[in-house]
């Protein structure tokens, strides 16, 4: 594909993950690191170099060796890559070591932004590592406050929270004569993460907005699409990609942020390279954010960014070694491998407790069912729970022997429904919860009975994005009328899909049509049989002539 | 994952996906086949041998390095397996010895499965290659029919077609020496293929019905799933586990099968191992055919497979060396780096003409969008042309007034659409095809808007598996309540989405909550901007009262 090498500094599992993309290319790799590191396993090619990123000389190597230089990790020596620079005019290196060296210092990287006006959490420098320095921090921020090394942290070694000032002396302890600053606690709601990726024109493009999740410092879920609203999504992605517009050169960044309670959107910090929040790319995106890296950096073209189709869901989640017994992290690995859309990749190193040694990506067609196996996998269910994609619902009981019709074609399409009674009049809190739960629980379509004034359908549209599919109940005065009127005419804005007075067989119908998918193709199979069942009847009163079938059909 | 070490017979590109797979799930591997073999570049242990797994030397010290051994090509020392299956009782040869031989012979292939009482094309053994007895066929079959090598036959080189008398000697010549059977020629429409997946317990599964297209007896492309009636999918899928269910032994199995004009479906030939027509599951499906493979010959789980969502489709089009200009063949792995959802892979093996270098896959929503990219990449188009996913007809063109709502609501939300004029009554056959391919041209919905009698929302519901939005169009006369009724008391079978009367906003809207995905958040926003703007009506009203508020309402 690109007869250009690529040197890589460091060849630990993202490094592995790049070197597995640039296989797939042909594209020939040098990796620098040490013998038999995650990325080297999986390349037979006898340039690599033993050493490590940190080292001038072995930096130098593997310069002289390649056309392109790359980074699996920022932690690198900064002034030899620029010294290379000098030395091998045509030598490209992405991300450009100035952008490199702005963000391995978590301080300047955080000074960077501000003088390009993107919002971070405000953050104070240490100038002394002193018990009064940080008092003085506590002062000014109150408790509690985050002490960071402003180098070489990475995966929770690095971080502090000072709860209050009795503990700024462990927090000094165990940040130990690092360079350091102070960050102003960020209240958040949820941390959000987003890959995005600079090409050589300078024009940037996102991967999907993804939630994730700490324990202990250390990433431990990511949720693609994050779990929150389309306008804190679009605020998020808009800051990542302003903010990795601020940076020169090219490649991958992973931006990582915080959601505040007022929806306000504050970048925590950003990394130069493919970042753990974007390994869900590699089954839930046809590009993965390593592909997207490794053609940034060779020059390569790179379309949109996106999940294989719009209903795409995943969630990756980390193997950390076990604390106490070596591989027993495996346990969850297995159970990935029993479900349908799991996916488990090691990296091919020694188990050591917190130590990352793989993910499991789990993809579907919803986040709740995502969500779903990753409760089996992680040990909180005993199964797998089939997710409800359409909701039968009904203003009363005395609705049911209308409603049964759908709840039946259903059942004959095997799609995994739910059915209660949801009244407008009688129960509008009920009503309110199940229209704004309905498209988060997995839901794709409601099927809404009602008789009588009819309010259920068009309230419930109301309250959810979905498709609601409205069956006119027919009461005892009026015919139906009445409810048919009230559903059917909702006001421009609010669409409610009506079907016939009674007729919730088309409700069923219409919802299975709307799933799409795999249920057409059983759609295409019930027209056919419907067909053939009308002219068997039609030979028939061929055959015997319609005074007969006739006399029949009065039997 | 799995402490046994895996041994696989050949080291070409199906072997080197499969290392990929087994990379990712630290699963050690050891290969034979030649120094560099392209599966070998990507692992960079050192106890592989370089052989031949034609060699019986070389097979026997495979053996002894590893506890399952599995193939990645047929055409192995058979003997020599049985002889090592005696000699290491603890050693795992998956698929079988027997199954191997069964299948690397063509004709014991097909007589194997005709004692099954699977349907196959009728077949001769050639018991001398002379003159006379291809004669002889030929009186039988009737010309066409085909010369096939039992064995050795792979990528086109193997086969010949005779077309009548004069090409015997032609024939005999290009399968020269070579001991070979006879096939009648089937009169086949389609070719339909499928990777089957038997584990260790016996059961088996399937990956999605595919169908292939050849030229010049290698495999070009292939469409996942295959473009024929759902019916003929379920053929397919039940003959091909049928028939490798008469195999014993566990791996994975391709199975390529013809279609004929009646809808039956016979076997055309089964391979043992990882096969082209299942590339596409690669980035179409979560477990991949060589995951599976991985799994099921080492005693891991496997779920059901499928794509990664219900309405993924994929192409995948091999990269086969250029007949002039080595190289050549790259062009369009270049273009298809340029389009969302395109995925290049290649093999690492050196240009020649005819050999497959790599292959393209290319992953959407729908078929129809996949054909456009692949329409692309192959030249015949200079644009990517995007699919439209809704179809807004009406009757009449004094319809447009009120069906111009429903575009604006599309153009809003950036869905594509087409618009045109379809009537029941004065253009019945261009509804029927409008409605008949609908589907397959990459509609997910249809919009029609019809007045009077307004047959033809429910019309075209009859004819496609599509959800239909039905828009009563207010006439001259009866409010638009004759339309309503028309449309709304569809019969039990076949639903129409009903929308109040001239509310085509609202059609527009529904159409897009059908749609789902991505626009579920277009749709969040949507109805937040219209409480907004509720809100600051609610607002003004209450700072300047009702009077004043009115008075302005009349300005």
């Amino acid at each position: 594909m690109e007869s250009k090498v690529l040197g890589v500094l460091g060849g630990g599992q993202l490094g592995r993950m790049l070197v597995e993309e640039a296989n797939r290319l042909n594209i020939k790799t040098v990796i620098l690191d040490a013998d038999n590191s995650p990325a080297k396993q999986i390349s037979n090619s006898t340039e690599h170099i033993i050493g490590s990123f940190k080292n001038s000389e072995d930096i130098e190597l593997l310069a002289s060796k390649c056309d392109v230089l790359t980074i699996e990790i920022e932690h690198v020596d900064v002034s030899t890559l620029e010294k290379v620079a000098a030395k091998y005019p045509n030598l490209q290196i992405h991300p450009s070591p100035k952008t490199i060296g702005l963000i391995k210092d978590k301080y300047l990287q955080k000074l960077h932004l501000i003088n390009h006006g993107i919002k971070v959490a405000e953050s104070l420098e240490i100038k002394e590592n002193t018990n009064e320095a940080l008092a003085a921090v506590g002062q000014e921020f109150s408790y509690p406050f985050l002490l960071k090394s402003r180098t070489e942290a990475y995966d929770g070694r690095g971080n502090f929270v000072v709860h209050n000032s009795t503990e700024i002396d462990e927090a000094l302890k165990f940040l130990n004569n690092r360079p350091l600053y102070a960050e102003k606690f960020a209240p958040f709601v949820k941390e959000l993460a987003v890959m995005i990726i600079k090409e050589q024109n300078g024009s940037v493009k996102s991967f999907p907005v993804v939630e994730t999740i700490h324990n202990e410092n250390i990433c431990h879920t990511c949720f693609a699409p994050a779990r929150v609203s389309q306008k804190e999504i679009d605020s998020a992605k808009e800051l990542a990609l302003q903010t990795v517009s601020a940076f020169p050169g090219c490649g991958i960044f992973g931006v990582e942020m915080f959601l505040l309670a007022d929806g306000q959107v504050l970048i925590n910090e950003i990394a130069p390279r493919p970042h753990n929040s974007g390994h869900y790319t590699i089954d839930a995106c046809v590009v993965s954010q390593f592909e997207a890296h490794l053609r940034a950096v060779m020059g390569l073209p790179i379309p949109e960014l996106g999940f294989v189709t719009g209903n795409t869901a995943a969630i990756m989640l980390n193997v950390l070694g076990d604390n106490n017994v070596a591989g027993k992290e495996l346990e969850q690995c297995a159970k990935t491998l029993e479900i349908e859309g799991g996916s488990v990749y090691l990296y091919g190193k020694e188990s050591k407790p917190k130590r990352k040694l793989g993910h499991i990506n789990i993809v579907s067609d919803s986040m709740a069912s995502c969500e779903n196996k990753l409760r089996y996998i992680t040990g909180e269910t005993e199964n797998v729970s089939s997710v409800a994609e359409v909701g039968v619902i009904m203003g009363s009981d005395s609705d049911l022997p209308v409603m049964k019709a759908a709840c039946e074609i259903l059942t004959k399409f095997n799609v995994p429904f739910e059915v209660t009674i949801v009244s407008a009049h009688r129960t509008p809190q009920r009503m309110f919860e199940y229209a704004k739960s309905a498209h988060r629980r997995g839901l794709k379509a409601i099927i809404a009975g009602a008789g009588g004034a009819a309010h259920l359908p068009g309230m419930v549209a109301a309250m959810t994005v979905l498709p609601v599919i409205g069956v006119p109940v027919k009461g005892s005065v009026l015919d139906g009328v009445d409810s048919m009127h009230s559903i059917l005419q909702m006001p421009r804005g609010i669409p409610v899909a009506t079907v016939a007075i009674n007729n919730s067989t088309n409700a069923g119908l219409l919802a299975i049509r709307m799933l799409g998918g795999d249920y057409l193709g059983q759609m295409e199979k019930f027209l056919e049989a419907q067909e053939e069942e009308v002219l068997v009847k039609a030979e028939k009163l061929e055959s015997i002539g319609y005074e007969e079938y006739l006399s029949e059909m009065k039997k």
